[in-house]
């Protein structure tokens, strides 16, 4: 037993600490790849998670730590070769979202709410990663998912949009009204702050969509254009800092500054878990942890699919809960996968997580040695280059592709939308869930319920409405396309009886169970309620088609010995053809 | 066009007034059989409404005069020949609960809030009938609500043990503490309020359960024999008062009496609304809503199947809400339809509503005529009236086959059943709810997803793990027993992209839809991702059995040209022909 047991542990191990089997295996040959993917990685990420830190409400270099601990953490325990853990723009928003609820954007307080932020959602991924409970979040569909992320993105320009114009509103309101203080604090904008910004924005966007395909029409490798085009972010950053430097436009124009960023590795940091508001922040911190996993595992499993490789998901959510976990101690903030970092990390040549690493580096350097250099960056320039990052992400398509398709699907996305622009984000996600639960269950409960007949010369049953079928007098078969459970119950009641009524010479009903995947208790007794009843009226039921799985089911339940062996057929045609019809 | 509308109107009126439709057509012959329905029920319903009133913490005429009131609005508007309308146990105290938070019991602030209680249900249930949306009480499952009914009645038995006891108790109190404050009382018990409440529930079960089977045996006709054997709430009641006014014990030993019941015909009420309060008791009314209706119906639906009759559930819903409106405006309380009193209505030969009219006429007559017999009327046989009613109730053995059938249902009732006596009924019966959505949809989450091979010279196809099946080296099918929503995308997924890992020579998936009743957003993203990821890696995916409404939606999204029509096939087989596996 003891030999047995050491491959597996080690197989457990292995799959708890996925860095075991890929660093050892690890080839000199990917070295040139990892490293130029973890120089790239490290240069888009700096004014970008120092931007996310401004989102989050926090001092800039909050966003800086996290962006160099926590791939470090997920490195360990990840199980995607290519994923960039770190800030991330919506994860942000709803970080500062919960912060200015209860302290002061930027002050120690705030750094505090998020670090036990950061603690909570990472320790909550783990025990549901550790608990085999990933799939929770397949309940926030696509819908749900695409309404919440364009209603982030328009609150987090609008959010940005009080450092682009130079101003400062009053605390925080509901996306539509800031939009009003937004207008009404148009006439004090600073008219620096919005050329900077708007200038910003400009050269991030056509980085980002044009000087890449510049280059390669030019002649440049893929590669080097691809590096190029994400350095929009570095650009707008150098040439911003620089000219506040030069023309000291902080003082001569009012602008709005990082100021000093401390030099030195990320200090540690004690998480303080306030117990008597646990109840308050619960709901922010699930919605937190939802969307920091379902960006990241998403993310993680569209990289793999490309290598035919497998992700964990529930391995995933440990790995993330232990980047979360990583930041709490380090004075960071909550993070997630972020897909833009994820596809220039791939493009870049990525082999493994080692880019990440080496990413890592990038950043601690910057902590070490550059800081001073961040003292002049301008305010509006990160604000640019957020808005410049984030205006991508809605998929507005998504929108007529739900009308098209379904409208209760594009009803689900409006009312996240609407939802979440006259509430908050937060409320519009939780509305939308549960109106897409409530949709489905309307949906399921009214179901498709058909009376069937023989296709002349076969062995199929098709509706009678749709086919010239053969029918028998005293028969009705029915077939019901849904599961029976305690939606669809009363609807198979309905369906039965009626059938009785409207076939007043029929002395038997089929009803053909091939589309029913579940019974459940509520069904079940329904359907011997129903029984009963027609029993009265003298029509026998018999049921066709019962899969393996429920037919054992309700074998073992003792339902089979009371409702009679004898009354279940494989198939339609077997019953029809046991009850004389030909 | 004027011609053909009137007897459009003419059936839209007899539908929503379906009194038009029997009273015009009633026969002299049915009259003897609805007379002595209707004595029965009246003499069943003197004391049980008076009782439920108690229950509900509202002075005893107001459940004589919903007794009175309601049926007769009900027969104008419901459906159901043999239905009995009025107050009922389980809405007595869920109004009582809410009666509770606001008001002393029995005082006039008591009566106003259930008539607004009345007026809102009413309301609510028209509107939702009129909408058609009766099939929200699907929701209610079995397990639910036979968890939510067995904490009913051990809390009702608990808050007419003091009346039993003859003590008065410190304000409302979560069931478990209610049932410890209860044990404290004992010392306090008065003797002759136990004594008189024991021997009544006694009296009571031995007539519910053995009278009638004595009668009958004794030679009876069974008609008489029923209709003896429901006299014992009567029985009680009549020797109780006379002995309480023979020997003044009201007096000589502190019982507890009704005092005076007010002579006359109900007094019409004008019921206020407290806007300000309704988020308040919003959640209440919502619950009495459901409750009164899901009781109703599907007594109602149980009895017409019987004479091969339909109920139109929205009309039901409309009946009861005129029940309650009728009620509000009459001084009354909150009503249901009684099972019970359903039961002997059938039992003693009721043909039409006219039976619950003569019933409502036997009660005018105790109003007008007979309120001072009811002054010396103990409260204690009361509560013995309503225990030995409730005791019936719970189905205990729905418990111990949930337990059999399924550990999911089980744990639905028992989480109910636990909530609802820790917390209140209430809150049971809603986490009861969301219990049993979240276990729908766990378990429609992980669906049964399995590879399938054809059963040799048939065209049949069954999962390799079951069946000895051939199967095609470069063709994989398989089948999922799940419509393909938000819940199952994720495990969709990956079972296709892990069937394309598990067999690296095949170049085609074929995906068995015959089980799929419903493809929503989604899935169909998630489908055409996944498609995009296995055309990267040569494979082709296919789609076999695709029903006709989903594969309509589909072609009118522009799905199928998208994908391919040539990519559908209508039947695994035809699939696996075309591929090539012979």
């Amino acid at each position: 037993m003891v030999a047995a047991s050491t491959p597996a542990r080690q197989s457990w191990l292995r799959r708890r600490l996925p860095i075991l089997g890929w660093l050892p295996a690890y080839r000199w040959a990917y070295l040139p790849a990892d490293l130029i993917a973890g120089l790239t990685l490290g240069v888009i990420a700096i004014p970008q998670s120092m931007a996310y830190a401004l989102l989050a409400n926090l001092p800039p270099q909050a966003g800086l730590y996290a962006a160099m601990v926590t791939p470090i953490a997920y490195a360990v325990f990840g199980t995607s070769r290519a994923l960039s853990v770190g800030p991330m723009a919506v994860v942000a928003l709803l970080t500062g979202n919960l912060v200015t609820q209860f302290a002061a954007p930027q002050s120690p307080q705030a750094v505090q709410i998020a670090l036990c932020a950061a603690l909570l959602v990472g320790a909550i991924q783990v025990v549901l990663g550790a608990l085999r409970m990933g799939f929770v979040v397949n309940f926030l569909s696509y819908p749900v998912l695409s309404g919440f992320t364009t209603a982030a993105v328009i609150v987090i320009v609008l959010s940005q949009a009080k450092y682009l114009l130079g101003v400062s509103l009053t605390g925080p309101a509901p996306p539509l009204f800031e939009a009003i203080h937004l207008v009404e604090a148009l006439p004090r904008a600073n008219p620096v702050a919005l050329a900077m910004g708007g200038a910003s924005i400009a050269v991030m966007l056509v980085f980002n969509r044009r000087v890449g395909r510049w280059l390669t029409r030019a002649g440049s490798a893929e590669v080097v254009a691809g590096l190029v085009a994400r350095t929009g972010g570095l650009v707008v950053v150098s040439i911003g800092t620089l000219l506040t430097w030069l023309l000291r436009l902080d003082e001569a124009a009012g602008l709005q500054i990082v100021g000093q960023v401390p030099t030195g590795l990320p200090p540690l940091s004690t998480p303080f878990v306030p117990t008597d508001a646990l109840g308050a922040i619960a709901p922010s911190l699930l919605i937190i942890t939802a969307i920091s996993y379902v960006g990241s595992v998403s993310i993680a499993k569209s990289l793999a699919s490309r290598q035919r490789e497998k992700v964990d998901a529930d391995q995933e959510l440990i790995a993330l809960g232990a980047a979360n976990i990583a930041a709490a101690l380090t004075s960071g903030l909550p993070v997630s996968g972020s897909f833009a970092r994820s596809a220039v990390n791939v493009a870049s040549g990525a082999v493994t997580q080692l880019s990440s690493l080496f990413a890592a580096l990038v950043i601690a350097c910057v902590l070490l040695l550059f800081t001073p250099l961040l003292y002049y960056l301008p305010q509006t320039v990160l604000a640019a280059t957020i808005v410049a990052t984030v205006i991508s992400l809605p998929d507005l398509e998504l929108i007529r592709r739900a009308w098209r398709y379904s409208r209760a699907d594009w009803l689900t996305l409006m009312v996240t939308l609407v939802g979440a622009l006259l509430l908050s984000v937060e409320a519009g996600l939780l509305l939308g869930v549960l109106f897409a639960l409530a949709v489905h269950l309307w949906i399921t409960s009214r179901p498709h319920i058909t009376v069937i007949g023989r296709l002349e010369g076969t062995e199929t049953y098709k509706s009678v409405e749709r086919y010239t079928v053969k029918t028998c007098p005293h028969v009705v078969a029915l077939r019901i396309d849904e599961s029976l459970y305690f939606a669809t119950a009363s609807a198979l009641e309905d369906a039965l009886l009626n059938a009785a009524l409207d076939h007043p010479q029929a002395t038997h009903i089929v009803l053909d169970c091939s589309a029913v995947n579940r019974i459940d208790l509520s069904a079940l007794s329904t359907l011997e309620m129903v029984d009963h009843q027609l029993k009265a009226i003298q029509v026998t039921l018999v049921l066709a088609s019962v899969k393996g799985p429920i037919y054992r089911q309700l074998l073992k339940s003792g339902f089979v010995a009371r409702f009679g062996p004898e009354r279940f057929y494989l198939s339609t045609h077997a019953a029809m053809q046991a009850l004389g019809c030909r």
